[in-house]
C-alpha cells in the first residue's frame, strides 16, 4: 500500500567502510521475527543524534542523550522493536542500561560507548532477558552488507524496508552515504516513532556533525507528519566513520558544501520513504506555502493542512473539496491573516484566489490533480518572502485498521 | 450510531414566549428535505451570539456580526443548509445580503434586523433564488410548537436532531430554556461547523447577555472536540424574550446565578450533544486534566490527547493502550512536565504514576472501562490548583467513511 516508495536492489546498496550490521531474531514480542540489531562502529568514527522532544522520553532516549553528552567514542548501536521501554519510570532505565553493559561486555568496550534504541508498545516492561540472549546470534552476523538485513530488523508497523544509499565523488575521494529509517504512524515534527540511521564513511569533526545533524534532521525528519503524533522514542543518527579519506573539520571546508548537501538528500529520502509508507496512505502529499512572513507561520499554516482530518480524508476521497483546505489556513492561527491575499493551488490549477473560488477554476481539473497518487498542495499567503515545505498522507479507512488493531 | 442523545418527546419541549419558528423544504442542495429555519421575535427580544474565529469567516458569519454591533433590534434569524457561503469573497457577502434584504421585506423589518446563518459544503455559491423563495413557506408555518422541525431543519451530517429543554421557577416566573444545536465533525473549540441557538423567555439586559454568552459558550461549545477541525460558520445565538416576567439587568442581580445556571446547563446539553452525535463517534470521552498550574496548560493537555488520532483509535478499539495517551501528554507542550509527578485514570481505575505503569494495574481493569460507551479518562498533572474538562468521541472507520464521501 506505499506510495512509489523505491526499494534498492542488493546492487544498488553500498556499505558504508567502518559499520558493521548484526541482525537477530530476539523474540522480544512475537517469535521469528528479526527484532534485534546491531551497529558496529570501527575506531575514530564520530556520531551525533537528536531525539524526540516528547515529555515522555523513553528510557534508550535518556541513555543515548546521556552517553552522547559524556562524550565516550561511540563503538555500538542496539536496535530493538516490539517493545519501545517508555513509560518504564527507573525499572525501564535500569534495562535499557543492562543492555548496554551486556554488549559493552560481548564487544569489550565500555557501556557508555553504546547507544540503545527502542521501538514498538509503550508502557510494558522491556523482557531484557530476551534481548540480551539474542546479542550474541546478532554479533555472529556482524558483516558491512547487512544493511537491507537491518532495515527489515527495524520495521514494525512498516510494510516495506526503508533505504537510501548513494556514492559521490568528493575532493577525489569515493564517498558512500547508506541509511535505513522506519515510521510508521505516529509522526509529526519533532521526531516521531521514527528511527533513521544514516552513515558515511566521510569523517566529520564530532561538534561539526552535531550541528550538521540538527540542520538535515530540521529539513528532513522534522518535515514530515502522518497523524500529528510525537512519540516518545524518535531518534536520528548521523555516524561518520572517516573510512574514505575524505575528512571536514568546519563548514569553511571546500567540501563542506557538498557533503552536506549529500547528507540531507539522504535523510530527506529517509524521512520521505516514512510518509510513502505511513499507516494507511495512499498518497504522497507536499504542502509548501510560500509568501510566509517567517518560517513559524509557513509552518503553522503548513501543518494546520497536513494535520486535518478533513483534509486528509478528502484527499483519500480523491474530492477536490478545497474549501477544507482553505478552513484549514484559516485556523491555523495567524490572526492578521488576510484571506483576500491568498492564493491555492494543485499541482498547477489555481483554485482560489482572493478570499475564494478562482473563476476560472473547473472542477475536473481540481479532479483530475486529485487521483493522483502524488499531490502538490501549494499555498501563497502574500505576506512575505519565506516558503516551507511539509510531507504528508492522506487518511484512511486502513488507518483506522491497523491503529485500533495494533496491540491485538 | 449516537452514543446515549436523548431526544425530548413533543410533550418534554416547551415553547419559549416570544419565538417563533417556520421551516421550509427550499431544495438549497437536495429536493425533500428541511434545509431553511426562520426564527421571528418579538419584540424586546435580545440576542447576543459568539462566532468562530477561524480567519475564513463565512459571508453570513460576517453579516451577523456586523448585525449585532450595529445595534438594531434583531427581529428574526434564517438558517440554511446545504451551503455554507464560504471561501465566497464579495460575491458571497452580497448574497447574504440579499438574503436578509427578502426576509426582512417579508416581516417588514429592516435588513440590519436579520441574523443569517449557513452550514454546508464551503467554496460553491449560495444559491440564494432557491433560498429566498423558500422564505414565505417557512414564514407560513411560523409558529411557537417547531423546535422539533427546526432541529431536523439544520442537520446536516448529524443523525439525531438535538435539543434541550427545561423548565425553571426563578423569583416567582416559570422560566423556560430551550434550544437546538448541529454538529457533527469538524468540532473543535473556538467554534465548529456547529450551530447552537438557545432561547429563554427570561428578559436579559444586552450588555450582560453578551458577557454571559461567552461565559458559557466557553464551558459548551468552546470544550467540545471531534476531530481538532474549525470551521468557517460556527455561530452560537442566546435569545433572551422577556416574556416570563422575570427580567435581569446585572450580575448583581439576585437570580442571576440561577439564571446564568439553567443557561450554562442548556448549551452544555446541546455542545455534548453534538460530540454524541459526532460524525461516525461510538464512544463518548470525557477529559479532565487536574493539578495543572493554569487553565492554559490544562486545555493543552486534554486537546492534545482528545485530538490524538492513535488515542481516539484505541477507544474505538476498546484498547486500553494507555500508553498513547501518556505520550499524547508527553507532547502537549509543557516543556517542564516532571513525568514522575503525573497520575491517570480511566473512570477510577489508577493506570499510571510516577512516570510508568501503577504496578497494581490489572489490564482487565482497563478493558473493563474502555468497553463502556461514556469514558472518563482523569489527568493529574501534579503542578497547580487548576482544573478543566473537554468533551469527545472516538475516531472510527465510519468517521473516515463519511468524510470521504460527503460531498458525493
Amino acid at each position: 500500500m506505499a506510495v512509489n516508495l523505491k526499494i534498492p536492489s542488493e546492487s544498488e546498496i553500498f556499505p558504508v567502510s567502518g559499520v558493521d550490521i548484526g541482525v537477530a531474531e530476539a523474540g522480544i514480542r512475537k517469535a521469528g521475527r528479526r527484532d534485534l540489531t546491531v551497529f558496529r562502529l570501527a575506531e575514530g568514527a564520530t556520531v551525533a543524534g537528536v531525539f524526540t522532544r516528547n515529555r515522555f522520553r523513553a528510557a534508550p532516549v535518556q541513555v543515548c542523550e546521556s552517553h552522547l553528552a559524556g562524550g565516550d567514542a561511540i563503538a555500538a548501536l542496539v536496535i530493538n522493536t516490539g517493545n519501545a521501554n517508555a513509560g518504564t519510570g527507573a525499572d525501564g532505565l535500569a534495562r535499557t542500561q543492562a543492555t548496554c553493559t551486556a554488549l559493552a561486555g560481548l564487544l569489550k568496550v565500555r557501556p557508555t560507548q553504546i547507544l540503545p534504541f527502542s521501538t514498538g508498545v509503550i508502557l510494558e516492561p522491556l523482557p531484557v532477558d530476551r534481548l540480551v540472549a539474542g546479542l550474541p546470534q546478532a554479533i555472529a552476523t556482524l558483516a558491512p552488507d547487512n544493511w537491507m538485513n537491518a532495515a527489515h530488523g527495524i520495521m514494525t508497523t512498516d510494510t516495506l524496508p526503508k533505504i537510501s544509499s548513494a556514492r559521490k565523488t568528493i575532493g577525489g575521494h569515493t564517498v558512500t552515504f547508506t541509511g535505513i529509517s522506519k515510521g510508521a504512524g505516529m509522526i509529526r515534527p519533532n521526531m516521531a516513532t521514527m528511527l533513521g540511521f544514516l552513515a558515511t564513511d566521510a569523517g566529520i569533526a564530532r561538534p561539526l556533525l552535531e550541528k550538521l545533524t540538527r540542520q538535515i534532521a530540521d529539513r528532513s525528519f522534522n518535515r514530515i507528519t502522518v497523524d500529528g503524533d510525537t512519540s516518545t522514542n524518535d531518534s536520528f543518527i548521523v555516524i561518520a566513520t572517516g573510512k574514505s579519506g575524505l575528512r571536514v573539520e568546519s563548514e569553511s571546508d571546500p567540501h563542506y558544501a557538498e557533503l552536506a548537501s549529500a547528507l540531507g538528500d539522504a535523510a530527506a529520502e529517509l524521512a520521505q520513504k516514512i510518509v510513502r509508507d505511513a499507516e494507511g496512505a495512499t498518497k504522497f502529499i507536499t504542502i509548501r506555502v510560500e509568501e510566509a512572513g517567517n518560517t513559524d507561520e509557513a509552518l503553522k499554516v503548513a501543518y494546520a493542512v497536513a494535520h486535518s482530518p478533513l483534509v486528509k480524508t478528502a484527499f483519500y476521497a480523491s474530492d477536490p473539496n478545497l474549501g477544507r483546505i482553505l478552513a484549514a489556513v484559516g485556523y491555523a492561527g495567524i490572526d492578521d491573516l488576510d484571506v483576500g491575499r491568498l492564493r491555492l493551488w494543485l499541482d498547477d490549477v489555481l483554485v482560489a484566489t482572493q478570499g475564494g473560488r478562482n473563476p476560472d477554476y473547473r472542477e475536473e481539473d481540481g479532479q483530475r490533480v486529485m487521483k493522483q497518487a502524488e499531490i502538490l498542495v501549494r499555498i501563497a499567503l502574500g505576506r512575505g518572502q519565506v516558503a516551507d515545505t511539509v510531507y504528508t498522507c492522506d487518511f484512511s479507512h486502513e488507518y483506522v485498521s491497523i491503529n485500533a488493531d495494533y496491540r491485538s
